[in-house]
């Protein structure tokens, strides 16, 4: 992209295939609309129950969320706390990694507030022509 | 999330709920591992053919590159140019709106290639304790 500090994406320099697999292989994880809501989510309640994330993220299933959670704990981006209590209790929360990624992903939230009319325009105007 | 700028998605704020339902509408169209791709391929590469597309974008199927470009068409990001020749040449390239969302993806992509590592060692901890 554009950003001069990005080099080793750059097209025009030489870039190890193998850095390049792995981002992208990254890239189609984290891309994901789940993964992008909850960490925003998270961010903004802190540590939550899993009830709580099913009512704070209207939309997703029971069987989603689980699965979104469990790559997010595998890939190191939320913490899941089991609390010894019948029944039992069960807390997720950011962990460090998982802060910084909802951080970068703050860009796009902006610019979905920003361009949201724009994208709405745009659509009205492909589905006249088509 | 944390910056400052962001308060209509801060939860301690009141806000639209319409606004807010299609800000994640809208995040969970953009948040797609094959736009996030194809915003970074056209941003480094400029205007192009469909099937120099598919080259770029390693893993994509057809059906998913014509799906994929079809939405990002109508949602103004993409621009797609036919020229009437035979056989027919189609071309495409980023909007202004498509060139601010790869910008916008930067913060992302930086954020893979610095934590690649971190999530690899969080994988292989989950694993080794699943």
């Amino acid at each position: 992209m554009s950003d001069p500090k990005k080099t080793s994406l750059d097209a025009s320099q030489p870039l190890d295939p193998r850095v390049e697999t792995l981002v992208n292989e990254l890239i189609g994880r984290v891309a994901d609309k789940w993964t992008m809501l909850l960490l925003e989510v998270l961010e903004d309640h802190g540590e939550c129950r899993f009830t709580r994330l099913a009512q704070l993220t209207p939309g997703i299933s029971q069987k989603m969320l689980t699965q979104t959670l469990r790559q997010m704990e595998r890939d190191g981006l939320v913490h899941r706390t089991v609390h010894p209590v019948i029944p039992p209790k069960v807390e997720y929360r950011l962990t460090d990694l998982g802060q910084s990624l909802g951080e970068a992903f703050c860009g796009v939230w902006h610019w979905a507030e920003a361009n949201l009319e724009k994208v709405e325009t745009a659509r009205h105007a492909f589905d006249g022509r088509a």
